[in-house]
């Protein structure tokens, strides 16, 4: 029996998954809350777009009140700290909140196989901060080496260095590539953009390996003449914040190391007190039901699913189809109905690597070029949330695409003056010195190292 | 002599003053660097919009490196700590550099006048962090009521006091209000909003001194409409995270204290070892050359200048406006010529209160209501620096002003959950046995304070 009018339905996590099973509830008879621990639903799509200058962190979320009828669908902004399964109850950062059903759709966070030393180092990009930092560390190494005497140093601060050739990784090499030599290389014209380096690590023996090999193909051959180094078969052993070690023995000298090479379960899924699967993902009944608990679900990033004997990859769609059968799975539950079963229908995967370039599989086609970028472009403006988000990242992308300018080019830390640190020479002015520039006329320069 | 090729003018601060001169300088035989804490401009004026969730951080600032032709004017991203005017030479977060003439145009910082335990707890709304950092502090304590059983801390926490009644505090209150009896009030309908309170406090015994007293008495009655609780000849004497003291004893229990009562100068002021004016404002020359030093100049809130035995504002209007002559007279020092003074030209102020509300006194002439506001957003617009943050202000702005909608309803503090705090009662749930909805129907609700 419920112990509340309406059987309360808690959905930890207001990502892709939860949204859905919240939208699906309503108006069947629950009393539906919402648990994040932020106040907004993250875009995750377009976060490696925050992260290269191209659009604003606050265009790519949207407030989670914002979003539903809140007289209808209540919303907490809290941290799950554990489940309490028999008890039926969450202990959260607000105090603890009891359930009749629960939905965990709490997401997946950067893995780096517990490899400390890279942890420590890396970048990663699975929320806006993240790519927020990334951006503002990308833009600060080019301060840096404006000033940097220190040729070797220089060319270190401008090799940056992505591990991991699935999507992500190839969208954040081609985005990186853009702003550097199309938009960075006009606002730093005495660096030597020759020895600017984007280099895309992947540790098997192709990109894109959900892919047809077409389009793997294609997309090597794009990053290729978008200057962007992609190394396969390399594999990273060790980091530092100034090298990247390869289990080869390879050292890249790069101050910037970004980790897109996998994600495991959100932490809480190692709070429930249940076994996990392969990345800490949480085994579910084929109705999405924990089997000890039937009265909880897992969707997303969050569950380990087989089909075809196969783990269902950790993306948005997935999510989203769950998400829709745990909703309806829980009308069920609640009315003694037989639940269903689980089936995953993929309907195809892009990815963009520049403007104009992207590749696509969609029922049976294989698009490359301009007819892929633009349908990787409708896509993800209609499944963004909000209608000014999508009039806003509509003008970023004009901006970007048709004047080729990226106007995010800023450096959100306070102290960014700090960050910079101080140069190794005795006073900025000694650069002038040092390199003449080609054309031979006496130096004049002063704040920008060639 | 020039130690350099060209003379090396150095400039810094890229408000609106510095940026001026270097506009001023260009093409005209000097090697111009132009140096500050950020990479970027920032439009000060719509701080406040940023701070009320109106416009998003990123379309208030603009980088310096996107404004100039940068092989004609360099950035140096550092702070500058000290200046050897013996020397020549500015002492730099980076290091050393050298100048043949120098302009200080550093702005100004919030003034607490000493009162450090105001200062400890106060909101300024000086930088773009700032402004940020307000406006995750308003809707994170409408979270924390949100889920607060104690009715006289969520009335602390739904309390917003306003310190100083200028063109600031007024535009800040106006906004404030919006924000909160449109918006937010449909994000949390189990909150009463008939207890939540914007309070504007001033020292004196009108708001926007500046004005004249129509225009003065205009903004008294259209504020009181807006439910903002304006208090006059009220002076803050203490403040604690909770409580706002003032003067004549009253106690505010309030959560958030703005303070809009006034600037001083930059502390880079404080480190030219010259005397300092009221403020910390820097005593400049008619031709707003140092006495001791001139081949520096200063601009801008840094500067103390009085015109008509009156000192000027530290406003825009007057930055741009000496920036300009700055420019012209460097040219002159360079030639030898004799320099001109600076006479500031009123050009009028203004000041929004909210949607179709403001005051404007231009040219004689005195606007509220709609004509003052239309003013206002077109001069603003104009201003505003770039194409791309000239679209992007102009779709929030027709978001909010049409549909009445502001999409930046963001807390975008990595750990907003754990900044929420516990609530007092051992269980979120337990809110449900203590207020009972006026309908009277059973509580069903768990985490909506009513």
């Amino acid at each position: 029996m419920a112990r509340h009018q309406k059987p309360r339905v808690v959905i930890v996590g207001a990502g892709f998954g939860g949204l859905r099973v919240a939208k699906g509830l309503r108006g069947k008879g629950f009393e539906v809350v919402v648990i994040d621990q932020h106040n907004f639903h993250t875009f995750m799509p377009l976060l490696y777009q925050v992260a290269t200058a191209a659009l604003e962190p606050e265009q790519v979320v949207y407030p989670v009140r914002g979003i539903f009828d809140t007289r209808a669908i209540r919303f907490l902004l809290a941290r799950v700290e554990s489940v309490d399964l028999a008890a039926k109850t969450l202990l959260t950062t607000r105090g603890p909140i009891d359930y009749d059903y629960l939905v965990l759709a709490a997401g997946s966070v950067t893995n780096f196989f517990g490899q400390k030393d890279i942890e420590a180092v890396a970048h990663g990009l699975k929320d806006l901060w993240e790519a927020e930092t990334l951006r503002n560390h990308v833009l600060t190494a080019f301060e840096r080496a404006s000033v940097e005497p220190d040729m070797a140093k220089r060319d270190a601060l401008l090799t940056f260095t992505i591990v991991g050739g699935g999507p992500t990784g190839v969208e954040l090499a081609g985005a990186l590539s853009e702003l550097i030599y199309d938009d960075l290389a006009e606002d730093y014209p005495y660096l030597d953009f020759n020895r600017v380096k984007v280099i895309l690590l992947e540790a098997s023996s192709s990109l894109l390996a959900a892919f047809d090999s077409s389009l793997r193909e294609a997309t090597l051959r794009r990053l290729g003449q978008m200057g962007v180094d992609v190394r396969l078969n390399a594999v990273v052993a060790t980091a530092t914040p100034e090298v990247v070690g390869l289990k080869d023995g390879t050292l890249i000298p790069s101050h910037t190391l970004i980790w897109a090479a996998g994600v495991r379960a959100a932490t809480l899924a190692g709070q429930l007190g249940v076994p996990q699967a392969r990345g800490g993902r949480v085994p579910v009944l084929p109705t999405l039901q924990l089997a000890d608990a039937p009265d909880v679900f897992v969707i997303g990033d969050m569950a380990y699913f087989e089909q075809d004997g196969q783990a269902l990859p950790q993306v948005a769609p997935v999510a989203i189809q769950q998400g829709d059968l745990v909703a309806a799975n829980l009308e069920r539950l609640a009315r003694g109905e037989t639940l269903e079963r689980f089936v995953y229908k993929d309907k195809g995967s892009m990815a963009t690597i520049g403007r104009s370039a992207a590749v696509a599989q969609v029922a049976g086609l294989k698009l490359t070029g301009f007819p892929a970028w633009a349908a990787w472009l409708g896509v993800h403006l209609v499944q963004l949330i909000g209608f000014r988000n999508r009039a806003m990242v509509l003008i970023n992308w004009g901006y970007n695409y048709i004047l080729g300018k990226r106007g995010v080019r800023l450096i959100t830390t306070p102290d960014s003056a700090e960050a910079t640190g101080r140069t190794q020479v005795s006073s900025i002015t000694g650069l002038e010195q040092r390199e003449l520039p080609a054309s031979g006329r006496e130096p004049s320069l002063v704040v920008d190292a060639r």
